[in-house]
Order: C-alpha cells, then structure tokens, then sequence
C-alpha cells in the first residue's frame, strides 16, 4: 500500500516540478509511511526526493518509535546536532521543495535559511489530490470509525445531561472515544443552550439546565482515520420552535446527502443545504460550509462550500453538517460522514438522527 | 496581566526592530490574550503592528468563542473570504514580521507571498524571553497542574497493570487528568517492559506482564498551564537490577534538582545528572537531555542541556528527567517540575518518587 502511494507521489512531483518533498508534523507522513511524527520542538522530517530514496530525519530518542520500513532509511540526529542542516543537506540542492502544510513555520524558516536558492509551495499540492481518493480499505478504515462513535451517540442517548457542566459531558465523550477503540480524541464540542449558537464553542463550567439543546460535535483518530459526528441532545421535551427549525435542518441535511452523488461540485452540494435552510428563513444563520472532507485528517480536501467546482469522485469521503444557530438562545447541527460512491451518496454514520430526548 | 505583557512585547519588538507580530496556533497568543486558536486550516491571526492597534483576524463561525479583549480588536472573515489576504493588509508594509514559532507552513508560505518584500522571523525571538520567566502568578499554576498530577500517581499507586494492556493504561490517565481538572490531556507515554526503553514510546497493545516496569509519563493543561511528571510502576517485585539501576537515576534526578540554582546554566545542571549517570557506567543509555522549560506549553526555554549557556533566572519552570535505558530490557525515568527560586530550586511535583509495587 505504502509503496503504491510512494510511487504515485514520485509520479505527481514529476507532474508539478517538485524536486524534493519534505514531510514533518500532520497526515502526509502517515498516509505516505505510517509512521506519525511527534508534535514538539525536535524535527522529524521525510527527505524525499524525487528520484533518489527516502530519509527519515528522526531525533535518537525517537527512533525506537519507528518501525521497519522499506520506504526510507533512518538519519538519527543527537540531542545538541542540528536537523535542520541534516534535512537541507539530504535534500540536495533543490529548485522546488514541497513541505508539509503543517510543518512548523520555525522550521520552514530554517530550511529557507538553509536552501537560499529553493523555492518552496505546500505539499498538499502533491498529495492533497491523491489523499482525497480513499480505496476501499480507507472506506472501511472510516466506516469502523464512524460505527465507532455512531455507538457513543447511542450510548449518550440513555445518560442524563441536566445538571452536568459541558465539561463534564465533554470528558465522558473523550473517554467513551478512548474506550472504543479510537487511539486519539481529536475534539468533543459540547454547546448548551446559547453556548451552541457557537459552532466551535469549547465546552466550559456552564450547567446544563432543564430545557436546553445540546449541540455535541465530536471525533477522533482510530487506525490513523477520523471519526467526525454532531447530535443533538434535548434535557427534557423539546419547544415546537426547536422542532421545527430542526425539521428544516434534517432536511437540509438529507436533500444535500442525496445531492452528493460522483459528478457533482462540492458547491452544488452545498448551495442545496444552504437553499433549503434560506428558504425557511435561517439563510443568515447558516454561517458556515456545509462540509469538509475527512480520511487521515479530520479536514482534508474536497470541502463542501461555494467556489468548490471540482465534481465529486468514487472514494470522495465528506462531512454533510449544515447548522442553524440562533445567538443568545440556541443552536442546531446534525452531521453525517458521506462516501461518493458510483451507486450514489453512503452514509457511514448511521447513529439515529432525531432530537434525543434526555434527562 | 495581558496590558503588562503586551506592553513587554512591544518594548522587545522595538529592540529588535520588528515591525509586525503574527501570532496564530501555538502558545504565545493565549500567552499574550488569553485567547487559543484552533488548529485548523481556517486561519486565525493576531497582527500586531509594534506601533499600532492589534486586530485578531478569525473565522466568522468562531467569533463567539472570543471574549471580549481589550487587547485587540475582531476582524472576522467569512467561509469564501481569504483571511491571508486580510491579515497582509491589516501588517502593513512591514520591513520584518516575527511570525509564531507553530504556525502552520502552509500559512507563512501565503503570507510571504502576500508580503513578498518583509523578512521574517520567529515569534520566540520576541516572545521566548518573556515567557521564560513566571510570574508569582503562573507559578501557582504550574504548582496547581502539578498537584494535580501528583494525586493521579498516588491513586494509580493502587491500581493493577500485570494483564492490561498499555493502551488501557494510558486511557486511564487521559481520563484521570481530564477529571482532575486539566482542560486537555496532552500526552500518556505508558512503555511496559522493554517498551520503556523507547523514551517516547507510544501506548500499544501490548499486555503488561507480571515483573514489567512500567514508564508512565503524562501531562496535560490545565487553565492554560502545563503538567508533565514521570514515575514508574512495577507490575511485582523488582528485580535487584532495576533496584540498583533505578538507586543511580534518584541520586542523578536528585542533584541535578540540586544544581539548578539561579545563576547556573543549564547545561551545568544537564552535566550533573549525566556524570552520575555516566560515572555508573550507563552514560551511553542516556540519550536526551535533562529537561526542557515549561509553562502554557510543555516544552519550551530554557532547555536543560549541553551547550545551553543561560544563567537561570529567578522564575525559570523547568522538568528534571533523566533517564536510563537498556533496549530489548526495560527503560527508567524519573521526572519532577522544578522552579529557580532565590532561595534555591522548588520541586512542583510532590508525589512519592520510589519505584511503586503495584498488582
């Protein structure tokens, strides 16, 4: 697998006149190797350039962490050696260099210092459109993380919410992700009552009251994919208004999950959200874009959003998460992961889509 | 606090001629706002001109999570806008910008492009100095992480490893650092057995064995501040090697605790540890520095290392951690928070730092 992406890599930098790619921190290295480099201040970076092998620069306490692999040799580096000097000398002298988007920009400025005569551009211009294909082993990948938290959701659904601080829900969906499997929790939004009229709120010491939507938005990492689900959770009956502008919402949510199909732009996508919402009148409360794609990030190209013209493919795997946020009283948003496929739209999600009555 | 810092900020920009500070990801913005980005590919940046009215360019979507600053103002943008744009303009015409040490290459490529006359250096150059040295104030946090910790190691004194597998483990911290109220769990490094020889090893399948020692070491944040403690548990009882071996790394962690007195460099407190370690004929199975500053993140200045040359300071927060490790075997570290105080170093971490005999 690690070989056939090597090589369609090799064959992409060939396309765009990219002479060495550098890999650090974020998803390029793992989808190309495996191997997850450590977010800190000692570099780990992928020399890879086009037509000679691959190095990996690692700091020596690291090395253990890295399994054999027939993809790159390994250049330790001790703790008062310089890395960056390492990289730059097994990158040669390059006329372009692609790193990763992710890369710390200490280190680009380093490496910049270091290849005065490179010209640098992001990596994603290599791998962002291959990554953007998942095979079928991805798909599965992505639908054992969605069954993941499609089982969480189920679980939440029978917990009492009223009278617990965000937070505290906040950690039980960490925990629940960790038990189930899920090496990583990468995020659990949980937003009450005004608090979900954010959409990234971060969830905080407020007390869930009697009454209250509650807006929980949540994912993480297992096997490396991402997992990315929102339900919505009501501590007791839920208002006619709630009702009905969530009744706007699962439609908007549906119409644009059937408007997924391959052939179709990202922004055809969600200009169908987006009609349905505006048409119920919540146009200007629908603040963001409908979706963004997911594999081993949770946002990775395509996203769902206008000015997206690229037509869906077979493999394309994508949120679907339009929301209706009211300030100062409340929010909604249900969001699915959705795989294009030549029989049409998959949804992986499969956890019930109605508002959860709780207590 | 964030008006002192500010105004601290902005004397050292005019010492080192820099024009504009662009703060995104990373600690220096929550540092010097209170205010945490969200590491995403939507670009939130503090532009803060040296001589002028600081603007936080973010997300429409996430402008509700920002609280009211009086340290800048909000310049929101929305899904089809591009914010690289907006935060080029609101820079000016700058001859040099200090761009955060975290932010993301994709972002600084963009800006050098949008900019393509500045030159551009680290964040860290202005704001590593100031950070480096805490407060009264940040010390308590530290003191309150650390605490924190230290009540997981004694209650995990009295829970069972043998049969579980380190992924278990490392879920039960995550899990115990979230309800002892860190905000985030940064990291869980459980190396069972001869995994804890990889000093950064991650938390795998593997089940712990009866005789295992077990390296835990974990950290998390709490109201912005960092933990990070390391201790070792003993699945049984250990052997007289790990005794004797473990006897040599208490004495190093011990006088290295001792060296870092104000006024020494690190690299003498680095040397302390590594002579002992050395003198006991296990210099070469030592093979990362003593210790690494910490604050709102967990490693930055000063560094306990060879070649650092910094007097420390009055104020200065910073780990004690050697380490001993013996590939295919077992691996030993111990690790402590320590602060220079005029009256001689304080250890943060009070937990029992014996080798815990656990089921």
């Amino acid at each position: 697998m690690y070989g056939d992406r090597l090589a369609r890599v090799r064959e992409r930098m060939a396309g765009l006149g990219v002479d060495v790619l550098l890999l650090s921190t974020g998803a390029d290295l793992p989808w190309l190797t495996g191997y997850e480099a450590l977010e800190t201040e000692r570099l780990t970076m992928l020399v890879l350039p086009r037509d000679d092998d691959a190095t990996l620069v690692v700091p020596r306490l690291e090395v253990a962490r890295v399994h054999e692999q027939p993809a790159f040799s390994i250049a330790a580096w001790d703790e008062t050696a310089d890395p960056v000097e390492l990289a730059a000398r097994l990158a040669g002298a390059p006329t372009t260099a692609a790193i990763g988007d992710h890369t710390w920009a200490r280190f680009l400025l380093d490496l910049q210092r270091a290849l005065p005569r490179t010209s640098f551009r992001r990596a994603s211009e290599v791998t962002g459109p291959l990554r953007m294909v998942k095979d079928r082993a991805e798909v599965d990948e992505l639908r054992a993380a969605a069954r993941a938290v499609d089982a969480i959701v189920r679980e939440m659904r029978g917990r009492p919410f009223a009278g617990r601080t965000e937070a505290d829900v906040h950690n039980e969906l960490v925990e629940r992700m960790l038990d189930a499997g899920h090496e990583r929790a990468n995020f659990a939004i949980v937003g009450s009552g005004p608090n979900g009229a954010s959409p990234h709120h971060e969830a905080s010491s407020r007390v869930i009251e009697p009454g209250d939507v509650v807006v929980c938005d949540f994912g993480g990492s297992m096997r490396h994919y991402c997992s990315d689900i929102t339900r919505l959770f009501v501590a007791g009956e839920p208002t006619a208004e709630v009702l009905d502008t969530y009744a706007v919402l699962v439609d908007a949510q549906e119409q644009a999950v059937r408007a997924a199909r391959v052939g179709t732009p990202g922004e055809e996508v969600d200009a169908t959200a987006r009609r349905i919402i505006g048409d119920a009148g919540f146009g200007d409360r629908f603040i963001h874009r409908t979706g963004h794609g997911i594999g081993v990030e949770t946002h990775e190209e395509p996203y769902i959003v206008a000015g997206n013209r690229v037509p869906l493919e077979p493999g394309n795997a994508f949120s679907i998460e339009p929301g209706i946020y009211l300030p100062g009283r409340f929010g909604l948003r249900l969001e699915d992961i959705v795989v294009a496929t030549p029989d049409g739209p998959e949804r992986l999600n499969q956890a019930p889509r109605d508002l959860a009555v709780v207590e």
